[in-house]
């Protein structure tokens, strides 16, 4: 089997990669060669694919995709995207990217389709920033996409194109509608959600952490390992049994900043609980209340896709995947 | 007041700018000069705008939104599309007219935008085919769109990208989703939805017409005159009230096949039902067995959109508008 991975240099697709490197296959099906693309050179994972490559590409160049599936991948990962901030910020470079780019992908799918039946898997990343205010407590699976930002419109729109193409039978996709990914790795960024993540790692790592909202703020939860999951879930199953609606609402863990706090206290114990410091920010607290508290997700669960519980199990992952097993506080 | 309607050799289009022309404005707001656009020229209806021009133009084809708005309509109606059953057969017209057309549109006004500050009313003609099955008895307002055609997925992209557009302040959009016009006027067509309109106005012109199904199949439906007061009022309502979700699901009524022949029957008599004769054909029965059987609409309807109540109504409306008064049975 050939997999494709576009943007795995991101968080994600670098995980992804790594662990399908190391399995050295995809589900029961052995890999023998998988390509790794991303605007800079991903890293080529340690494990057990001998052929492995990567290339630089801006999927949004015109003929970038054509390349990439002549090579007909049997499964296609696309995950690249211009985070939302920067879509909100840079109208053109979002759309090229966003949207222009994974069309560009799903066409060149479609040419080589014609040309010689060729039906690949596509896993699409899409996000739950397809879903904007107001709506229920619990989003419905058959709820409205009304986003509120062009990247979550960029999504909603890839999603739309993904069931079509799907329907059409040029190939056989799904879209993952990924939660809020908690713990992230790596250092603190400025995303406006950056805190869920920062008030966790931080001080797990012995360092201050800012909290911009309180603690009864409730949004929607799985961590880096549950993600893989997804993916690597979406990437083996059984896609004949979804139907024509191919875009998935991802189980998660509908949590509050206080329940983070106190599975902090739990797992790793009060020394970490008392590096967050309190800074209430007016336009973070603005934002994030927009946001979705909580996810029906009842589709994915019957479909297999597994998500965490609790913040306890979200903290013992990071734990387990990015400490060594262990807090230095 | 300068308005553009592209679209404006179909059937909705053509009505739109000939009682825009009658009463010499829209809303209380005298209209000056009109521009009508389609793939072949509009004609030029009567009326007391003095300042009417029409254009051929195919608005896929590269750089032909950019003189149209240029011209700095204060209004657009956006009805230009390639119908549903074409855009299935011919997959990329149906993108580049559906898809394409509306885009390059939006962005012809976002580039006038950012050159002058140019922020048009921009109606756009969406359709209640972005719902597909299945679908609850009454499809509710936040409902998610899944269309089961290329052309509702077209639909479906242009209704987020006039919401994302509009909610960054390029232009005031707003998208009605229009229920199935009946009766329209003309001739047979081979539109699967055709019989809906056929086995009311053939028999109203003293012809035979075709029933393909049965007459316990539901639809839902609004007729020609309420679909040109829908314009009417989405060129000249407070958009302010809406909010970000811009796109609407129109009031229309819910009315069974044997609803329709009872008003027949009241309105005309038992001789014009004589004249349906009864075909039942399983294509037809499969395709319409997938389609909207109401719609909620509530939202509309708090926003002022009228549509009919009853087939007694649609009849009277198509008795008055296309038949001088009068059935020829």
């Amino acid at each position: 089997m050939k997999i494709l991975i576009i943007g795995a240099a991101g968080m994600i697709g670098r995980k992804l990669a790594e662990r399908i490197s190391a399995d050295g296959g995809l589900g029961e099906t052995a890999v023998d060669e998988m390509v790794l693309v991303d605007v800079i050179a991903p890293q080529v994972p340690a494990g057990r694919i001998s052929n492995v490559s990567t290339q630089a590409i801006d999927i949004s160049a015109p003929g970038a995709a054509k390349p990439l599936v002549a090579g007909r991948p049997d499964v296609i990962f696309h995950l690249a995207a211009i985070v939302s901030g920067e879509a909100e910020a840079d109208f053109e470079k979002g759309y090229s990217i966003n949207l222009d780019g994974t069309r560009d992908l799903f066409e060149a799918i479609r040419a080589e389709h014609a040309a010689s039946g060729y039906t690949p898997r596509v896993v699409f990343a899409s996000s739950i920033a397809v879903f904007g205010a107001p709506f229920p407590a619990q989003i419905p699976d058959d709820f409205a996409l009304t986003p509120l930002t062009s990247y979550g419109t960029q999504k909603a729109i890839g999603e739309l194109l993904l069931a079509d193409y799907t329907r059409r039978g040029f190939f056989d996709g799904i879209g993952l509608r990924l939660p809020t990914i908690c713990i992230r790795p790596g250092k603190p960024n400025k995303a406006a959600s950056g805190f869920f993540s920062n008030i966790l790692r931080e001080p797990i790592a012995g360092e201050e952490a800012v909290l911009p909202v309180s603690e009864d703020v409730r949004h929607y939860f799985a961590s880096p390992r549950a993600a893989i999951g997804f993916f690597l879930h979406a990437g083996t199953m059984d896609l004949s049994v979804i139907g024509p609606r191919r875009n998935i609402s991802l189980p998660g863990l509908s949590a509050t900043v206080g329940d983070e706090i106190a599975a902090l206290g739990r797992i790793v114990g009060e020394k970490a609980v008392k590096l967050i410091r309190r800074e209430p920010d007016p336009t973070i607290i603005r934002i994030v209340g927009g946001w979705a508290t909580d996810i029906e997700g009842r589709r994915a669960r019957d479909l297999g896709f597994v998500a965490e519980t609790s913040f306890d199990e979200i903290i013992k992952a990071h734990l387990e995947d990015e400490m060594g097993g262990r807090a230095k506080v």
